[in-house]
């Protein structure tokens, strides 16, 4: 079951240009800033009320994020919802017909339990499951 | 000050299959849809929690829904933030050099009191505050 707007996932091409911005702009407090080499990105949340954004960079060209920016530019690039049970969830995508990227939950970069649903299975959005 | 991630944006095709799908997928509830003649849209709001999802179809090509469509398909199209107090919302955005496309609130499809930011001013996230 969804529980929230858990954040929303931004790309962006200069991250400290970008976190300046939705500071002064909307208020928004910078909470946690890390560098996942895995995936290739850079990324800053920042609060906005009980939800969050998700400023992203890329730092290299052939990440998601850097084939994201370079094919669309900057803009909306994810949406995480909260859920009582990743599990079930995910279970719940697949039985509608969903493709998952992740079968299976993994652990983010909170430390949070993750799993993404392909965005050609909800009309063209990247969708993220968030277990806290 | 930001309250919370009010609603996401997406831009869709069909509205009915969407709808359908965000309904099997997601277990997201069907809570208002409505034809906004002066916008060209068709809008779907589904309750996702705490949160929702604006599901958005045009009604006419020419509208800005069926431009942007038409220029990058289906997808996330905007981020809306609940604000305690719009008009202060709105001033400091300004302050701080974002271009407004409402530099008043107007009133919305569910009756609250809505102002867009552009989206070259934050990113290219179009951005909606809503005062309910």
């Amino acid at each position: 079951m969804l529980t929230r707007i858990h954040h929303v996932g931004i790309a962006v091409t200069d991250l400290d240009e970008s976190i300046r911005l939705y500071r002064s702009a909307l208020g928004a407090e910078l909470v946690h800033r890390q560098v996942n080499e895995k995936e290739g990105l850079e990324a800053a949340f920042l609060r906005t009320g009980e939800g969050e954004i998700e400023l992203m960079t890329p730092t290299r060209q052939e990440s998601p994020v850097g084939k994201f920016l370079a094919k669309r530019g900057p803009g909306l690039h994810h949406v995480a919802y909260g859920v009582s049970d990743i599990s079930e969830a995910l279970e719940d995508a697949r039985a509608a017909g969903c493709e998952l990227i992740d079968n299976e939950p993994r652990v983010g970069m909170h430390g949070s339990l993750i799993a993404f649903v392909h965005p050609k299975s909800l009309s063209g959005v990247l969708t993220e499951f968030v277990q806290t």
